[in-house]
């Protein structure tokens, strides 16, 4: 029952409920000094006084100044009276929390960069989540390995091997966080070397550049013509980030004689190309494109992740490294974050074993496959002036837009139909980009909303 | 069916199977190109001649040579005939992967740092799981804030300050990947704000020390006396290190006057506490000391993890921060790993307001008090000249050696009897330090091994 006690000249307000009291009386003290109501140097009544006033044991006052002493906010010397310590109470302004970011979807949401969410296969993710764990012995839940569980290293090479082409074995496999992470823990390695800048795809994800500069190293941009990067002008860069199976954001893939240039590159020079593999899962016309970390393993690290096979979410991706590369990632990983979360480790490793993996990229490349096509009969119907490519692969297509279509001015009039896309302007590293497009994230709406997505994207865009 | 096939003067083993044709074709052409049976360079048959060779239809070769030229093995000039590629073949020396880590556990382990792993809530977890994936909307699964699920901090808020008595909102808290991955991100930001070092307590995780010195900073190293840190000797340090509520490894309480004081001189210098509260919910002979932050919510960052009471492969943790730090920190994570599995956060986020993580907390904290119980009988009964100190918490304790005992004699002497220890030394950071003694894990066997890794301790210690 709620109680006013006044006593020292303080107003204090208890709810001392039943065996709660104590636990009551100790949080209405911290209270009412946080707060400021008992100053500094305030003098308490002593534990007898009190007790009595609140017609409850002795020991539970004394119990709960003890405490309140051991937790700093009381001070008591022997023989002399219970104090508010010192220099502690003022509310803290700083202490207040920030702004929680903006809320809100979007009705219609064509940015890249994410599958469709709501094909997650939440079931088959549990299934194997399941069997993991009962697989799992105790100890695989304590710290392990930098380079993440067995059981997942060992799943991945196959797959990895099989499904892209890669020349990998569970040894020089480490699981991360997602590519970003993945490019975080590289960028420290090659700051470490004593490298100072990466060689960048001139358009590329902004986030990637600044995980680059984050860790104190200069990005060279790369142009990037109809065949993909121009590697010529890797130069003297330590190392160079490449999207060779299909160019993020512009679409196409690495010509094979720039595939091997690259391959001549790092040979040449023992620079390090790392190679983003970030939708090759997705390829529609022909056989997937192979990793080109196959044609020179010892100088390319393949990189890639659930995150457009999956979801994003789940935060895990992988490094094949050279063996050289190999033992500075491990020493320098443990040092951010030890390793990635070890029941997805080990959910992953069990749905890829058991198949489920493949079952659901296949599912999911049929779908994209299906979306990619209306989305270019759509625009060859609606907007036929649009010239749409970087289409042969990947969740994302390049929709270029005609001189006089200004692609911040699109961009503002979608957002005003309830329609996000993005503009090319925002991945290009070297100020105002030459061309004017739109990148179109297909896969990116749930079914239900795919439809209405493509309608006003091509109303859209059939207005010039 | 194998068969060999011996044109232009090379011979290749081909598996043929089936629908496989073309994919073993291209295995076997990349195996040999790989392993420099073809030579850079080296001419191969035209299509047509392969294919009569191998009984198949012409265009299995022809798009089997496509996709190795796409691939960057092959090169093709147009009316020209097909080549290995220049430059890419030699089996690679670098790409040998590195030895797998020594494998392996222990007999008997009492290593400090990790809980019964034996008695993780599997069962528990996985439907909270369940729960959580049924309600998590599918947008749960993509990138998100980068300070964790919102399910999970208002989780969080409700328990540390129920649990703990941290002054906390959802708004202030970021998941983390465990401890060390906070202090990984606090670090830099500290090293962004222009500072050069952290007062550590001399006593303490040697890969703490390291996180720290990874983002160029050095560490200031505070010695420890009965009373914990002695927190006069942070100076003007940006930012000081202690485990209040229970010294590691040494285990006492940072006295109530040393609370204060932390807290005085983060207040006078503008300098950050970040109060690791690595066991603070085992606490088994009074109520816990409430956390430090509570005193001065603007200058102390307050962290913790799962990593003690439920598993460390979770790899989730929190930290509560002051307003003024709040962003710096939100700006920071996303560069290493955007933010924590969406999946584990749900769950735990499930876990806990579903009340399986008191219990589990709670029936833990059970099974560790009789365990430290037993401990300290065993040692005063079999080891009397050893004093155990550091037990009121936590799942560890010190036993110190008495003069004669050297640690490092006693470590090698266990291993020698399948009984992993740890010796206090390895923990110090001033080189030797003054005192012999082990830092005994209690909580690491599981059952059944507990009573076996008691008696080998005892036996250990008793032979002086």
């Amino acid at each position: 029952m709620p109680q006013t006690w006044a006593t020292s000249g303080v107003d204090l307000h208890l709810e001392l409920a039943g065996r709660r009291v104590r636990a009551g009386l100790e949080a209405a003290l911290r209270d009412a000094v946080r707060s400021g109501q008992l100053g500094p140097g305030t003098r308490l009544p002593s534990s007898r006084a009190l007790a009595s006033d609140l017609q409850v044991a002795r020991n539970t006052v004394a119990d709960a100044y003890a405490q309140l002493v051991a937790e700093g906010w009381l001070t008591a010397q022997r023989g002399s009276s219970t104090r508010v310590a010192d220099r502690v109470g003022a509310a803290d302004p700083a202490a207040e929390p920030a702004a929680p970011p903006a809320a809100g979807e979007p009705r219609y949401n064509l940015r890249p960069g994410s599958p469709d969410l709501s094909a997650f296969p939440r079931a088959a993710w549990l299934a194997a989540a399941r069997r993991a764990l009962a697989a799992a012995p105790s100890q695989a839940l304590g710290y392990g390995d930098p380079r993440g569980r067995p059981e997942l290293r060992r799943a991945l090479a196959g797959y990895l091997s099989r499904a892209r082409g890669v020349a990998v074995s569970p040894e020089n496999i480490v699981v991360s966080a997602g590519f970003g992470h993945g490019l975080h823990v590289l960028s420290h390695v090659v700051a470490a070397r004593g490298g100072t800048r990466v060689a960048m795809e001139a358009y590329g994800q902004p986030a990637h550049r600044d995980t680059v500069t984050a860790a104190g190293l200069a990005v060279t941009p790369v142009p990037v013509d109809g065949h993909g990067a121009m590697v010529a002008q890797f130069g003297d860069a330590p190392a160079a980030l490449l999207t060779p199976a299909h160019q993020f954001p512009l679409g196409m893939a690495l010509h094979p004689r720039r595939r091997a240039q690259a391959v001549a590159w790092a040979r040449d020079t023992g620079g390090v190309v790392i190679e983003d593999d970030y939708d090759g899962e997705f390829r529609y016309d022909r056989q997937p494109v192979g990793a080109m970390q196959a044609l020179a393993p010892g100088h390319v690290v393949y990189a890639g992740s659930v995150s457009k096979s999956l979801a994003p979410g789940l935060r895990l991706g992988w490094l094949v490294l050279p063996g050289g590369l190999l033992d500075e990632v491990v020493a320098a990983r443990p040092l951010a974050d030890r390793h990635s979360s070890v029941i997805d480790q080990l959910t992953l490793a069990e749905f890829i074993t058991g198949g489920g993996y493949d079952r659901h990229v296949r599912r999911a490349r049929l779908a994209y496959r299906r979306r990619r096509d209306r989305l270019a009969e759509a625009l060859a119907r609606d907007a036929p002036h649009v010239h749409v490519t970087g289409i042969a692969a990947g969740l994302h297509a390049l929709a270029e837009l005609p001189a006089g279509q200004d692609e911040d001015e699109v961009v503002a009039r979608a957002a005003g139909h309830g329609l996000v896309v993005e503009g090319l302007r925002g991945y290009g590293a070297a100020g105002r980009p030459d061309r004017s497009a739109l990148v179109v994230g297909y896969a990116t709406p749930p079914p239900h909303a795919f439809t209405g997505a493509l309608a006003r994207l091509g109303a859209l865009l059939a207005a010039r």
